[in-house]
Order: structure tokens, then sequence, then C-alpha cells
């Protein structure tokens, strides 16, 4: 026999459980998406590069997946590659001429596309959810895929603070629907961390300083404030932020520490306004099942959240990073020239939530729809009286299906068991005189005999 | 502003309305697959170049779209370019170098792939669905586009003629679900086409013979024999096949018909008996709604069914090539080495369904799922005061939102009616303080003052 084939490392096939339990995990939160009154778009798989490129920095351009231009692509016309560009031998210089379609690298970009191509159709506010596979040239390793899903819930168009409130209630929303109880819900603000570099003058070291911060969890006081020190941050502005480690109570607390830290400085008390305004109507309006934790150490998407950040992280009771982030952009759809359209958005981690789920055993037991009933094939005859059977069944929402071959009982029966099916129906000759059908359950390991009608009932 | 963005030809956005629809079809089309036992698998988007390439001959080579590799792929180390072949400047030698990974072009030739890689895994007879885009580099025109859907459900592993049988009935059960009623479902042999070329010894010549008979419909009889004259078929042949052309009546018919036209060809009348098999098959088990038609100029796929072929037609009323197809081919898995497996599998054409929906306006109106009540924002108190009954009527499951911005009054209900919103709350002080809600039937005009309770239970 021939080698036996593989796919592409960092890809995935998915079997039959795995499919029915990542949409049973698509499924529930596209459910919340569409009761918070979230709309439904999907964009190409690629993209012209000129839309891609540039948009995630120069790491980003090198994980792009590119595609080459069909035809004789290298054949000289109008627009292909130069006698002299050809020579060089470099692939950054030829990849412009071979190349001018992407694989979609996130669903942010594609949707900034969306909005500005698609704006006069548009009522704004515009609320969008979007769940599509995206690519990625990443290294592969545990967890990490070269292809997987994004669900993303998006609004532009509004500044309004309800949105960042709604967010976290959809976020509830959703992993108690997930049965998933006990998540936290981390919510920061770009503002404040801007304001803390202000305060401490160190504006210029925003990213070094935020991602020292983000480290607090893993490498303590001591180990942040050496990091900060190595990156050229002050002993002084060090002192300023020591509240920043011991930021501890309930939420209040919280806030009246860092309206005291960042008393000076406009930009930190805009954020902390805002964070209040979140907290406070959350108050109100209680989550189910998850917590909401204001977290200052929480610095993710500091290229372009220009408001409030969101991180979602599992129950304790399992190790994962976060299962889901978002956060506010000022300026969403200006890289495609429709400037001053602020939007807000959350991200669910698919691969992360189905492990998370597995590892606690939260799937439901029906999720993966195996056959009801298998009708044993004893030849034609019996298969046709049985079909009639089926078919009744089917058209009452029943899965039942028929063995196909008339093949030994044996290895009809193993068909059943293997594939988990609860019952199994035997007609032969004596049922269909008599107008019967034995039935068995598999598991009981009991056996009936009834009538045309009593088996459609019986379902 | 910048010039406005697009997206590649060949290639589309969806927007809400769309997407709801489109799911519609897929929904509708993925609950008959479960009710008939079928189980869902997911394959990567791309493949090694190897497994798809010199797959659909060389037209198809050709139009799949070619994955460019990461990093600096011209860069000289093992395997890639040689400087010899580098200067040939030529697409076809340089491809093989620069690209080892490729679009799907079809999910059969993936599912094949699937089977030979999880053989073991799987338990036979295995009844697989696949409901994912596919990708080619075709010229775009109306109704062909470079990235569909195919959505196909096979089974390998058996030779029962049950499962054409099964697949039938499937049709009709998916078409009859989508209110799509009168479909015709064409049925052949590939074992009648061959038997006919060999009864009339054009055995060498069953593509040429067979394409001309394909075009019955559209050139009449006349033109088919001028055609299959053209190819070199003698007179005396064509006198032969002479009755094919008249082949009236009902199935039985046809079938007597056939079989005395095929009595010396061995090939020719095991297609009959198939064929036979499964017409009477059909006569116990009726369709809903569909229409079954031997067809013996149908001939589609031949370069790889073996037995069955089927092709299903959109209703008279509509003018549309067909909607679904499919066949049976004896060595799918052949091709990865794992030798005599036979599959036969059918086909939805996602796109043209859509559109024969449209035209004949079966969408139901409930399709896209708009918010069912929006709640005016008159400032933050009202809008925490409406959020908590926004709160629980989505945890019923209504789709309920607020306005985000305590915009305009005019602006908030033109948003309603744009979104064509069925009802609007209206709550100010003067509700706040009676602890009710105005509630506002948008169609007739009409008003009421509710309780809290009052509204959760309205919807």
């Amino acid at each position: 026999m021939a080698q036996k084939p593989t796919i592409p490392k960092g890809t995935r096939d998915f079997t039959p459980i795995e499919v029915a339990k990542r949409e049973y995990v698509i499924e529930t939160i596209r459910q919340q998406f569409k009761r918070y009154g979230f709309n439904p778009i999907q964009t190409p798989s690629f993209e012209n590069s000129e839309t891609l490129m540039g948009k995630y920095g120069e790491e980003g351009d090198r994980l792009i997946f590119k595609i080459l231009n069909s035809g004789d692509y290298l054949n000289p016309k109008k627009g292909a590659v130069s006698e002299e560009d050809y020579t060089k031998r470099d692939s950054t210089v030829l990849t412009k001429y071979i190349s001018e379609k992407a694989l979609r690298y996130d669903l942010t970009v594609p949707f900034a596309r969306y909005v500005v191509q698609h704006r006069n159709e548009i009522e704004f506010p515009f609320k969008r959810y979007q769940i599509q596979p995206v690519w990625r040239a990443d290294r592969p390793q545990k967890g990490r895929f070269r292809e997987f899903y994004q669900c993303d819930a998006d609004v532009v168009g509004s500044d309004s603070l309800w949105q960042e409130v709604n967010f976290i209630k959809l976020y509830d929303a959703a992993f108690t629907a997930l049965n998933l109880q006990g998540v936290t819900i981390k919510i920061n603000n770009r503002k404040i961390l801007s304001g803390i570099a202000e305060v401490i003058g160190a504006s210029d070291k925003l990213i070094d300083f935020t991602v020292a911060l983000d480290k607090l969890d893993k490498i303590g006081e001591d180990g942040v404030k050496e990091e900060m020190l190595s990156k050229g941050i002050t002993p002084e502005a060090i002192e300023k932020i020591t509240p920043l480690f011991s930021l501890q109570g309930d939420a209040s607390d919280k806030i009246t520490k860092l309206r005291e830290l960042l008393a000076t400085s406009e930009e930190g008390i805009k954020g902390v306004e805002e964070l209040e305004f979140i907290l406070e109507a959350i108050k109100e309006l209680p989550l189910e099942t998850s917590l909401l934790d204001l977290d200052v150490t929480l610095a993710r998407g500091l290229n372009y959240y220009t408001g409030a950040i969101f991180e979602v992280a599992a129950p304790d009771t399992v190790k994962m990073g976060s299962i889901g982030g978002g956060g506010r952009y000022d300026d969403l759809t200006g890289i495609f020239g429709l400037k001053g359209v602020s939007g807000v958005g959350i991200s669910f981690g698919l691969d992360r939530i189905y492990l998370v789920l597995e590892e606690l055993g939260l799937f439901p037991d029906t999720v993966a729809s195996t056959s009801t009933v298998l009708f044993i094939n004893f030849g034609d005859k019996e298969a046709l009286y049985c079909l009639k059977a089926v078919t009744a069944l089917r058209k009452k929402g029943v899965i039942a299906e028929l063995y196909p071959d008339n093949a030994k009982m044996k290895k009809q029966m193993t068909y059943a068991n293997r594939r988990e099916i609860p019952y199994v129906v035997l007609a032969g000759t004596a049922e269909m005189e008599s107008n019967t059908f034995k039935i068995k359950n598999m598991e009981e390991g009991t056996q009936n005999e009834i009538s045309f009608d009593e088996l459609t009932e019986f379902f």
C-alpha cells in the first residue's frame, strides 16, 4: 500500500464526535450573540493582500498565508516581475509579484474592511457577530494551530459605555449557557495604564511598563520591579506605583485607590470613571455565574485598544490561558479611510473553551447524535419492510438507519455496539408475517415484540 | 478618504440577511443528514499539494489555489529551488519548490484522504456528511464563485443498493423540508451507458457518445445524431440506439425497452437490474414531494462514477441548472492506496438552491432574526432601568436590545424602523416612578403601559 496520507502540520481533521462538540460550543455562543441583538456576517476566506498586509505588525505580515497567483504567474506581462527583480532571488521582492491574495489572519481587519465597503447599506450602530476560521503560519505547538476558528462580536458606531456593560453580560450569559460556572471576567482600561505611565513620568515607556506589570502573577512584586528598573524606569517612579501591587479589596476600594494614584492625570481619571460606570452598572445587573474583576495588570492589545480591555480566565480548577478577550478601539475603520468610528468587541477562544469543557466533563451526554435505532438487515424483502418503519421514524425526527448489507448478524450487532446505538430492531420473516417488529434495548438486553404503530410511538 | 476597499473577484461578503438565509438552507439539510444517520467530519482548508494534485485532471490542477510557503522560500537550503531551475523562470517548475500546500478543491478527495488516514478508527460502513467551503480559481461569472460551500453526504464501505435508495429518500426529505416541492431526481447508471456503447460497438468512444447524448434536451435528436456522426460513430450504431431518443413512458416501460436494447451486454443488463432494484424500492417507499426520473441521457462524472448517477433539477417553474448531484464510485480511496472500498454519495448545490428559494419566495419570514424589541435610551438612569427588563427578556430567549446612546428620539425610532424591529419600549422618568413600561407596536402604532411582569410575559 502507498504511504499513508497526512495533513499539513498545524491543521486538524475533526472526527464526528469532535465536530459535534465544537458545534455545541459554537451554537451555544451563537444563540447568545443573537439574543443580544448581534447579526451575523461572513467575509471571504482570502482578501486582497493590501487589505491584510501592514495591519498586524512585521511579525503578523510574516505569519499571513499568501496565495500564489493562478496561471503562468512568471510570464512577462503587465505587472509581472521584471528580469532585474527576478534575478535578485529575494522572497520578499518576488512575493509582491506572484501573490496578490492572502488568507484571513483574524476577523477584525476583514470586519473593518466590510464596514467601510458597505457603510452605505449599514444601519449604525452596527452589531455584528462572525464565526469563521482564520489562518496563521505560526510554529504549531500544543493548543496552537495554523487553522482555527474565531468567534467575535463587535459593535461599531457607538461610544456608549453601555456596550461594555452588554459585553460583560454577554460573556456571562454565554459561559452560563455552556454550564461553565465561575469564569473570571477581568476588566481594565487602557486610559488607566496610560495614566499610570503619565503619573510616574514614563509615558514613553508605556509598553515596557505594562509588559512588566502584566507579569505580576508569575514573577511577583520584586520580579516586576527588577524588570522595570532594567527597562530604565526610575526607582522613584516604581516607588510611586507600589500601591498597584497591593490593590486589594472589592472593586470600590480599588477605584478609590486608583483615583488617588491618578489624581494628576486627566486621562487616568477618565479611565477610572469609565471603569466605575461599568462596575456600578453590573452591580445593578448582577452576573449569573461569572465573576467580574478589576485587574490593572491586564494589558492586552495595547497596540489598538484605547478604552476598556477584557480578558476571561477559566475557573481556577483548570490550568488554561485566557478563554476570551476584547476591548474598545476608537479608530477601527481608520485603516481603511473611514475615520472616527469607535468599535468595541469581544472574542471567544473556541479551542480553549473546548479543552476546558472536556477537562471538566461539561459536554452534555447528548452532544454526539449517534443513531437512536439500527434496523438489522436480513435481506432485501426484510430491508424494504424495515425501511417503511425507518422512513416513518425519520419523519418524526428520530435518527434511524438500516444496516446497508445483509451481513452476518454478529457483524451488524457489533456495528450497533461500537457506535453505541441504544436500540436495535430485528424483523425477519416471522415478524413480517405477524406485522410486528422485535425491538432490543442494547443496554438492558431486553427484547419486545411490537406493532408498527407501537414502534413509531415508542421513540 | 482613501480608496474604498474591495474583495478579490469571485468572492463574496455575506450580509446578515444573506447569512441567515444560507444558514437556514444549511441547517435544514444538516438536520436531514443527521436523521439519515450521517455523521459530520471536517477537514483542514488546505491539504498537502500531493494530496490534491493529479486528482482532478489537468484543468483541475490548474484551478487549485496554491499557498506560498512561509518564510524565505527562495533561500537556498535543502529542497529549495536550484539555481538552474530558478533560471528557467517557469511557473510550473517553480511552483513545486515554493508551494507545498493548496486549498481544498472539493470535499471528496479530502474525504478519501480522511478515510485512508483514519481507517483504523472508523467503523465501516462509514456514513459521513461534510459542509465546508471549497476554492477554485475558475473564471468568475454569474452563479460561479471562487469560494463556495459544498454540502456532501457519502457512505463508504458498502456495495448495497439500499444506499442509493436511501440517498434518493434523503434528497426528497431535504427538499421537502426546504418546502421546495416538485424537484426531479434524475437517475441513471454508468453501466447502462457503457452497455449502450458496447452494444453499438463504440466502447472506445464512450465519452464522445455520452457527451452528445447528454445534449438531447438542447439540440434535439437530429443534432445529437449529427454530433455522433462527426465523432466517428457509425450510422449503423446510431440506428441501433434510436430507441433511446424516444424512451417514453413510466419507469417500467423504460426498463423493459432498455432490457431489450442491452440484451447482449452483460454490463448493460447489470446496470438495468441495479436501476430496477432502486425504482422498485422507491415504489414501495414513495417520495413525499419529489419526482424520480430514469434519464439515460444523464452522464455526469463519468471519470469516476461506476454505478448509479444522480442529478437533481429544480422545479420547471425556475430556470436553473442542476441543484444537486452524485453517484457511486467503486474505488474512492484507491488514489490513496486503500483498494476495494466502494463509495456512494450526493451533494447539494447550496448557492443554486438559495437562488431557487429566493426566486420562488420560499424563505420563511422568520429567517432573519432581527431584534424583537428595542428599548429606547433616555439616559443612564433610564437605561439601567430598561436593562433589567432586557436581561430578563434575553434570559427567556427573546432578542431584546437597548439603543446604546441617549440619542435623539427620532434617530432611535428610525433605527427601529429600518431594522424592522416590531416592538419599541419607552421608559422615562414617569414610567420609572410608576414602575411600568410603555410598549409600542410599531406596525399598528398602538401603545400600552404595562408592568415589568406583564412585559416579560408579553413576549
